[in-house]
């Protein structure tokens, strides 16, 4: 028996435990898509306690408490933060086999230093241990990136924001991540967000143009890509919700639609879905002349719960997986771009743990030209997992490169999630170790380490020219 | 090499024996949904051979047989009990790694006392010894529920069924285990029924109500679930085949629909859709009121077959996966339940194992209010086995929260079949087992038992308020 | 640690061993689905080096090349052979768990005796070694088919084709493998090629028919059948590409459509969708005369990347799995032959492996008379790796009967890739034997050996009737 979050945790044979432990635990982190807020690292800020760390926006935790049957008071009400802290070691030792479980220990050993399992008996204890210890220099948010061998992040940003938290980030000689501003246009894109009209005045503000029609929409968003580009931007990032229908309109009918969402209207779907692909388009056409990565985030069922939408508004836990396939959409949208030379470094990202072959393969048919140019994302989200993360290996390796994957991304709102790097690769170690072990790849330590530290580290610098 | 089906079958680990022979093993059984026929119980009934008992009603093994190329003869037709017994032994050897080898296997074990292995070979043995044990007096169906130690059972039953056989049983104090009627009014939902008028009379007749129109019908499934907790009703069933469209109608457009059915027209598909979703909504306000739990069976494609239907009939073996994914129309079903405030606690079965992630991250998205509200049924049908019952646990567990599961329910014909929760009750602890003992969960052997002991039998009997 | 490609390569205990050394590495091989061009046969073909044998015409290699960002160039264009094995060298350890790699290596040791790892350092070697060896006279086509133990293997021929060769072969009493044309109409019934009414003249010449409508063309198609039985032909295949919507269109309607493409103007996909139902319904009954197995491939999505399908043509290694399930057409359509007495024995295969337990489920609800009748196909394509065939047979024991099924086919272009019918067959092993060990089946070497040698020889011999 293995003892729990042992320092071989994940690493089921000796060829794991060494390419771990020589490789992957080395290797730097470039944390390529997450939503720190910028001004969390700009002001530096702390956190009083454990509860504020990982209850105040973790939705996932949100979630898992809801399942555990964790009254609302004491997730997103007006419990105390003590309170709170104590339901969630009440619900914890019910979520067996849930990435919660290892995620939150882990954060506890490596930021910490408790090993203390999670449970009413020890809630007192990790309360005021985490208190003290949040308090101490090494716990701000500058010093945890550091500590966690970060060697760059993007953030996730809207197109109207000024950046003047990455700025500020940049101007701080003593902090060597280098913090990229990332490129979101969902709101312009999806149509979705409440006040589109008044969303579009302060777009227009932020680019300097006043937005009255498509045209001058599209003007708005070069000028912030070029604003972005110059502060560094790298990628940009796209929630394609809901279904993806592939239409392919002209201007003028795109220009219809979208006057009638700025005059205050809206659009029903099959308009937005017009409007999202002749955007996605038009901004892949922007992303190209910049080498920008666009990555696609798709398959969600946004807000499935209108009661609770409208008590908590968005990204409170209640999201779900979409269920039906949008594949062929996916590839005839990619198709139209690649037809016109407009496809960029892409990587594409399903919730939906059942399309992980079907994405494989609409990769693989799009790559090309001497570079790999798509990329099947990191077990995202409902598959961030062990089983998850090893059937999104197992299927990519199946099916394309393992060899040239680039890896983990956090896609989290909290500093301590860096430890999901280090899950990732026990898990990546684990899955090669098998491989090798059980005879289906050499013992070839040499080539073994390059291609862990490439999935690790260098494909991400190689692929988004970090 | 174990040895096949001994003591610790299914339990790869030393963690996986202890927390099986030290709890699960224990834990009374309680079926919350099944399909033995209240008669059966109440007459108490014996049979007088094993074509009987394995063969008579038992579509699963049809399939199998005929997946093995057994005649029809032999398996629906005219051949004697005799000759059926030996076409299933001459079948079954083939059927590595499926279900009904193990489930055949342990009833003969557990409930013949023979270990001999089902085979052309042991044909004769196994004939002679089941027909002299099924004459012994524990052998009748009585006897059989009290020595499989199962507190309570939900049988499931037609709102029109007079429920007399439910009230002999209740009468008979020397037999302790409770029999609940399970609310199941398909054939009112979903139009398919062949003489919908006929029905419609018929349950008029049940409810003491002439229906005529919707008002009618919706005052007599009334009064019929009235009556059903009279008698104790905890659940009711719903079969949502085919593929669930989310349509909302209103009344008046419903009564229309229900007209047409009930003047002998055959409504639509779309209309059958808009209909079974009001009806839907409907019942699940009535449950509401009485915290009767909800359970949801959807994507099987019935009677896919149309020679074989016309020749035996529904549910003789050829029913399959339909294949499309309705998770989006389920989840706007369930959210306008939820915006009206008629959401009943709600157990969700698909019987496609693609749906596990999507169908996990759906019941995550109701629930809350300080209850375990949604469950995601145990595996069914066609994944009601080994794998299918790990990958529903997998799913669960990383998706949701295993420690608030409500475990097995046999959905069985067969009173033998109370061995298939022990089948679960090894996986359950064979799955957990492998996750202590590879550092995943602490090694803490009371938090454990607490966990499957709540997953074997308290969380159902918090559940549904047995 | 096993050593890689051991004699035990995938056989994870002793029973596995045991029953791939004793059964299944000696079992004949029956390829009843290959593209092997049977030119290639009859000319007894030789080549000159590895990139020739390898590179020119594997789509497969191809597609993974383009994965590791190998140049265009070097996969379809005008570098040298000696270039063009380089960069696949170079791509190769990449490939970590891709079945690319076990292919090659497994190819490499049986073929040329050589156990050197493929990677940049042995290229020369390995270039030179293969040179030498592909010059013996035990490397022409028939040679390598004649070493592989095949005893019968089916091509895959047009209806237009004359089948010169095919005589050519029979004609050859030396060669003592019998090499079966099969029927595969998909020019003439999917309508998506280019030049539709060029293709039936030439249809129309090799049957001796004019085809000028629906009729004429039923004649020669029935002519060429007749012309294939005449040859040996055992089973017809059908690429059911996209999406399969079930139509049902009379004769007259569907004569218009055809009329329609036969004057050059290309049907829209609702009638392209119309037409192949009908003539899927057609062929159907003729093969029901002659016991002929159809079978059919479904859930490609073909030619999707526009740019790189006009530069290179299909086949060029862009396909991908369509994603959206038609289980329920084509649980239709099944139907509608099973109602009308054409269903002939079928074989079905999904690219997408997200569909195997519903595909499974389908095929039961069409066995029965006495005969196993439906056959969930091999994993194929995407699918045929270690994952793949086993999900394809743990879906299939589970749901079906493992005894009765059909086992492997290459499906290949390759005369190397015989290998693969022993990759298969270790897997199988190794599945069967992991269930033995794990007291899932008992330990009973004659009923496993005879089941093994079912699946791996017998089964295909009886389903097709060789």
């Amino acid at each position: 028996m293995k003892k729990f979050l042992s320092d071989d945790f994940l690493l089921g044979t000796d060829t794991a435990a060494k390419l771990y432990h020589t490789c992957a635990e080395k290797a730097p982190i470039v944390d390529y898509h997450c939503h720190i807020p910028a001004s969390d690292i700009a002001d530096d800020i702390k956190y009083d306690n454990i509860t504020q760390i990982w209850l105040y926006a973790d939705h996932y935790k949100w979630r898992a408490m809801r399942a555990c049957g964790v009254e609302e008071r004491y997730i997103t009400g007006d419990a105390s933060d003590r309170e709170k802290f104590s339901a969630y070691c009440k619900a914890v030792p019910k979520l067996i086999g849930n990435p919660l479980y290892h995620w939150s220990a882990l954060e506890l050993k490596r930021y910490f230093g408790c090993e203390k399992i999670i449970c009413p008996e020890n809630e007192e204890y990790i309360w005021d241990l985490t208190k003290e210890r949040l308090h101490s220099p090494d716990m701000s948010a500058k010093a945890i990136i550091k500590r966690s061998n970060v060697k760059a992040l993007c953030t996730t940003d809207d197109p109207a924001d000024g950046l003047a938290y990455h700025k500020a980030i940049a101007e701080d000689a003593s902090f060597e991540t280098r913090v990229y501003p990332a490129f979101r246009p969902d709101k312009a894109v999806n149509m979705t967000v409440a006040d589109y009209p008044g969303y579009m005045k302060k777009l227009g503000e932020a680019a300097g143009v006043e937005i009255r029609d498509l045209d001058s929409l599209k003007t708005a968003l070069t000028n912030r890509i070029e604003y972005f580009i110059s502060l560094g931007m790298k990628t940009a990032d796209h929630g394609v919700d809901d279904y993806l229908i592939y239409r392919k309109v002209n201007g003028h009918t795109c220009d219809a639609i979208f006057r009638k969402a700025l005059s205050g209207k809206r659009p029903d779907e099959e308009e937005r879905n017009a409007f999202r692909c002749y955007m996605l388009r038009f901004l892949a056409s922007e992303y190209v002349k910049y080498g920008t990565v666009m990555q696609i985030h798709y398959g969600v069922l946004r807000n499935p719960n209108a009661k609770m939408f409208g008590l908590l508004g968005a990204d409170s836990g209640y999201d779900t997986i979409y269920g039906r396939s949008c594949i062929y959409d996916l590839a005839r949208l990619l198709d139209s771009m690649n037809s016109d030379g407009i496809l960029p470094k892409t990587v594409i990202y399903s919730v939906d743990p059942g399309e992980n072959a079907a994405l494989d393969s609409l990769c693989c048919a799009f790559n090309g030209d001497g570079e790999v140019k798509m990329q099947h994302g990191s077990a995202w989200w409902f598959n961030d997992s062990i089983p998850g993360m090893r059937e999104q290996l197992r299927s990519l390796s199946n099916l394309s490169s393992l060899g040239s994957f680039i890896g983990m991304t956090t896609d989290s709102r909290s500093l301590l999630s860096y430890t999901r790097h280090e899950y990732f690769r026990r898990v990546l170690c684990g899955y090669i170790g098998e491989l090798v072990e059980d005879g289906q790849y050499p013992d070839d330590m040499n080539t073994l380490g390059e291609v862990v530290t490439d999935i690790c580290y260098r494909n991400t610098v190689r692929f988004f020219g970090f």
